[in-house]
């Protein structure tokens, strides 16, 4: 008979694991070393593929934060099983500085780097379904989700929330064709995400918004 | 004379070292090497006993989070001995990514497997005592509890802090049968920690909760 | 349609992203090892170049949190356009810790410290672009920004962000003179910067601040 | 002429690289490796000079930052002399994890683990000046403090922070004699800094409380 609780405190712990995940990336990238009487201007260019797959894997994280941020915004309440669904989430985000790291390590090998890829895919796929069975969770029934929310607004984000997971397909198809078209796939994707929403976005200000978004 | 003391900036810092620890996990789980000529896809599986040992770690830490958190909605002051407490508390808590990558190391090396598990369990021991030991601190004659919370609501809690540690016992005599059974037993345990709860708390809305939640 | 949004969460998330970049810069530096009989006194100088890397680069990371949390005073909104920018911005900051590294490693060798400090410093100056550009985004046509800021003041911080990209220039320039003074400049710069508005600061109290500055 | 600014956002930055410091002490632990035919039995013992340094800087961090916290509570806001004060503090701390590495590596090793020992104990008493500079440039003339706090108060406190700095004094000759007696006096230090003042602060509850600590 435990009273339901507010989701501030799972947001600050999840805020951490984001931010602890995303900032741990760096780790993966390794100090070139140069040989007796070599100049490091030569083996400079060695860490090429850790910084592609550094920056790829920043701006999903990135964005997965922002949906993680943007759905929270519409939950007022909180339950056991919605919190180990989050931990479930949290799992498969704290997971992609490793296969971040496989990527990086096996980037420009043909037949590896495929493998590689669709191992980074498929934990993107994790994160994806994982964050969509907590959506559901959540909104089915207006079991957590903010009474005062429009039902309309609540089925866009559902259909926004499902956008990742049917964009992932495509990329694991294309894998097996050309592991930089999927980088640049995603770095189009990041720009498809962000860009068309600043008109909307732009808005009025809100005033006391500030203090509403952290009661 | 110093006065007491709210509890928010201790959840704070327990949150950052619960959010490190569990993303640190990640870190012990290593890029396996191909030899010249040899194919990803054959090394990979050699990541299945980390994968393993990082899915229960993460649980596990995400099941003593959400007790922590739980725990101290019903705290509602701190002194310096409570701090104390919390900090042996943490210890344990941050000594689970090293129990971890041991058990991850030695996971099916018959014998040493044993060995690895007893050590990782006695670590969750461990902190299953310190977490004892700081609820009782807090809850014994009312020390820092709110006193608006019923003595009910309390004994029903240190039960439930109790079960976690009496769990252990049974953890600790199956490692020496068989280490997947162990593996297997914290998976039920966190189904059966989690799931059965689902009725009792999907509750009513509770307005203007959150913001009590985060005063 | 979405609403926009107070920036709490985002400060938050950042935090977390400048603090464990900053706590990450002690991982670079190792422990020495000590030949057999041989005594740890005599190795131990070895750490001052990773010691210099790691002071120079907190110091520098501190700044660049400073500015961040200077800035946020003045926003009141977000976007998601705003949100893509924070991303891209942390992703430059993130990157500190290894190119502290490369640093670390190549400090001493003729030739090599002036490329690790020319890319040190580029780092940098792509930090310091990311920032431009998030406030430009931020407070160009008051976009984000806090109605109630005079635009004396906004215009007076466009210029304070300004200034550090402007300081990149010369330091770019000193590397290929010499990389020591390349530090000593940083050092100084850190004094200019904190230094001369302590008499500005000292102001007078401003109760029930505290309370505004996290809403 | 920058307003003057409250300390919430600053504690929540140095509360992350606390327990961000914290927890990367774990990572100086190594899986010990069992030869060929070993058993894990056997060499686990290799871990104890780790698990001792882990221990003792654990509580060492975990006591700045109670200090830290304590502190905080008698500061109302904040300049920029103030921040960077703080970053340099934030330094030393975080200067801990690599000091314990040092302490773990050579712990045992005859002359070597004096020298490692005066160096841990160093680092200690820097961040213990650092904290001390940071406490006298908020406290002198009232600078930064809360004016409802009565002198007596401050004095109390001025005494309790320079405490620290006066007994890292014997640590440091103690590390001549016998580094096992250091590791008790910090065991000691922790027991007597903690215990004693419980009585004190059993107190009564203080309603309302918890809302002042984080406005």
């Amino acid at each position: 008979m435990m009273p339901s609780r507010g989701s501030a405190r799972i947001e600050a712990f999840s805020d951490g694991v984001f931010a602890i995940a995303i900032t741990l990336l760096v780790l993966e990238i390794r100090v070139p070393e140069v040989e007796a009487g070599g100049r490091l201007l030569d083996v400079l260019p060695q860490i090429v593929p850790s910084v592609i797959a550094y920056a790829t894997s920043f701006i999903v994280i990135g964005a997965f934060w922002t949906n993680h941020h943007e759905t929270f915004r519409y939950i007022e309440r909180s339950d056991t099983t919605f919190l180990a669904l989050n931990v479930l989430y949290l799992m498969c985000i704290a997971f992609i500085p490793f296969s971040a790291a496989l990527l990086a390590r096996y980037l420009g090998q043909p037949g590896n780097d495929t493998v590689a890829m669709v191992a980074y895919t498929g934990v993107l796929i994790l994160c994806s379904v994982a964050f969509n069975g907590l959506w559901w969770y959540a909104s089915s029934g207006g079991r957590l989700t903010d009474a005062s929310v429009g039902t309309e607004t609540i089925r866009r984000h559902t259909r926004w929330v499902r956008t990742g997971l049917v964009l992932a397909i495509p990329a694991i198809v294309l894998a097996f064709v050309s592991v930089p078209l999927v980088i640049a796939l995603y770095a189009v994707v990041f720009l498809v995400y962000f860009v068309p929403r600043v008109g909307q976005l732009k808005a009025k200000p809100h005033r006391g918004e500030r203090r509403a978004s952290r009661p």
